[in-house]
């Protein structure tokens, strides 16, 4: 299986993240990008395609915002990352120029910090999953993005949960915009998919299905519900399966398995999964509890159905095991 | 003139608040009531009227998530005060439980964390606005609230900026509730009043008038543009002037007169006056450039139009002008 990574992925190094009131250890470290590339034995650096398929689910204001803000933060005398701390929850002004103001406004939490380098780094991987995604129209059966930052987080205009772009949303826009009539999205990581749900909510080519740890107790709190299943032309054509703290394999498969038969019944040309291995038993800000065999049987499982695949990884932090956890998910392809 | 303060206002001490990127010390201390206090003489404990009368402007959900997210941070096994770190900014799903949940959906900032007492301190700092809106009700030419911690960033369903209980909107409605068929609220403290602002933004029954920073440059950033001019049955009785940085007397004097002609107007049976002293020329956290004899004269202005006045306490955080800057406001009465 042909695998994709960019060097420039790894720039993206915030000093800490703001959670429950004080500073704490940023969880997507570079060093995760590293453990992976050394368990599945190196990738491909993917061609740059421009920014073209990012401005195909992403506003450019907020493009443009993920750019300009570290020097606006600069510029007001601050040092460190980008940080936002007052929110447009209740009223929204279209006319901001305030860092903070564009901080908040595309943003929906503190754990996020925009670095100079978030942009690039985060538009790197993108490029990874374009290139994933390219091979697999070109006529392979799966292909693997190696995109750290992840990005099922990151709506239209928001970024949010250490993700800045979508990478799994620009990959399945891309495989529409190259012709292919129907894609589903199939996410797996422990926390629920908002970003994606929210690019593609109104959407009915594009279907998203969610396995996720339950919002009620989860990030990200807001999303991610049994009752959300789209709007519009997109009714019906989001799926959420939310599990309880301690899901083991069986749960999680059968819950996948509902994920898998709407999916055949959508019958997509084309299918991304946002795989994230926080799912794992030791996961340190995660309580589901796969093991690492466990992976590969997920893995089979989707396989089953012979769509061609575009892999695009997402969470997991638990380094020891981060590695090994990933290399078992792509033997199962 | 009567002045009223509960001691019980002084138990809510967040450690820090979350404000660009770090803790930060938290601006509004207790200390700011006790400087006040000592600088006007001392002030009554004004008589416990109940929740009834806050529950005209606020929510029950958000009163009840006031008291008991402190509870729900400790069992989550935190330490130190409940401050929020996810937003529900682009998605709001209605059924929250868990504690993070519930403090981004009643925020909309990290700098107002919930300490165990600041349901009890606000609740009591809207008693001493009951009060002195009584006592004005009664005859009296004007009256004080020292309301601190403050008021105006709350709204119906949300605490923001220091404030978890809208003092001022509670003894403006209080007002309309006792038969006063037109109630006005001008709001000089250096920040947008926006809480005040949501509360009666599709009411036409009470003005909102504010001069304060531009939110362009300065929080609250997504309200108190001058296009706010409120909805529905509110439309016109929303009126925004906001003044740049380095504003000194004739500018915001000029900017006041224009909201006190339009409070003529609207030719109300009583005003609340929503102080702040943070618009002082040495104020650590804002950018006008008034004196202390310049409050004197505002207050001047005010009281010429001989309305029944109810003044509520707002921001004000250099402590050593603060007591003579509200007894120069007071002394205009």
């Amino acid at each position: 299986m042909r695998r994709f990574f960019d060097p420039a992925q790894l720039a993206h190094a915030p000093l800490y993240e703001l959670w429950n009131g004080a500073q704490s250890p940023y969880a997507d470290t570079p060093e995760r990008a590293q453990i992976i590339l050394a368990a599945i034995g190196g990738a491909e650096r993917p061609q740059d395609r421009g920014i073209a398929p990012l401005l195909r689910v992403h506003d450019a204001a907020y493009l443009d915002a993920l750019q300009r803000v570290p020097d606006l933060w600069r510029e007001a005398g601050r040092a460190g990352d980008a940080i936002p701390y007052a929110f447009p929850v209740h009223r929204r002004a279209q006319q901001l120029t305030r860092v903070d103001a564009l901080l908040g406004r595309h943003a929906f939490d503190t754990v996020t910090p925009i670095t100079p380098q978030a942009f690039t780094a985060s538009y790197a991987g993108a490029q990874a999953a374009l290139a994933a995604a390219q091979a697999v129209l070109d006529g392979d059966r799966a292909a693997f993005a190696l995109c750290r930052p992840p990005g099922h987080h990151a709506g239209r205009d928001y970024c949010g949960g250490y993700c800045h772009i979508n990478a799994a949303a620009v990959a399945a826009q891309a495989a529409r915009d190259a012709g292919v009539g129907r894609v589903a999205i199939l996410d797996i990581d422990y926390h629920h998919g908002n970003g994606t749900q929210d690019i593609f909510w109104g959407r009915g080519d594009v279907f998203f299905a969610s396995v996720h740890a339950d919002p009620a107790t989860d990030y990200p709190f807001y999303w991610g519900h049994p009752g959300e299943a789209g709007e519009g032309d997109g009714h019906g054509a989001t799926l959420n399966l939310p599990l309880p703290h301690g899901t083991r394999l069986d749960a999680f498969r059968r819950a996948q398995a509902i994920a898998l038969d709407a999916i055949g019944r959508f019958d997509p040309g084309l299918l991304v999964v946002s795989f994230g291995a926080d799912t794992w038993e030791g996961d340190p800000i995660s309580h589901f509890a796969l093991t690492t065999p466990d992976y590969a049987v997920l893995a089979r499982d989707i396989a089953r159905a012979d769509w061609p695949t575009v892999i695009v990884m997402e969470g997991g932090y638990a380094a020891g095991a981060l590695g090994h956890n990933v290399a078992s998910f792509l033997s199962g392809f």
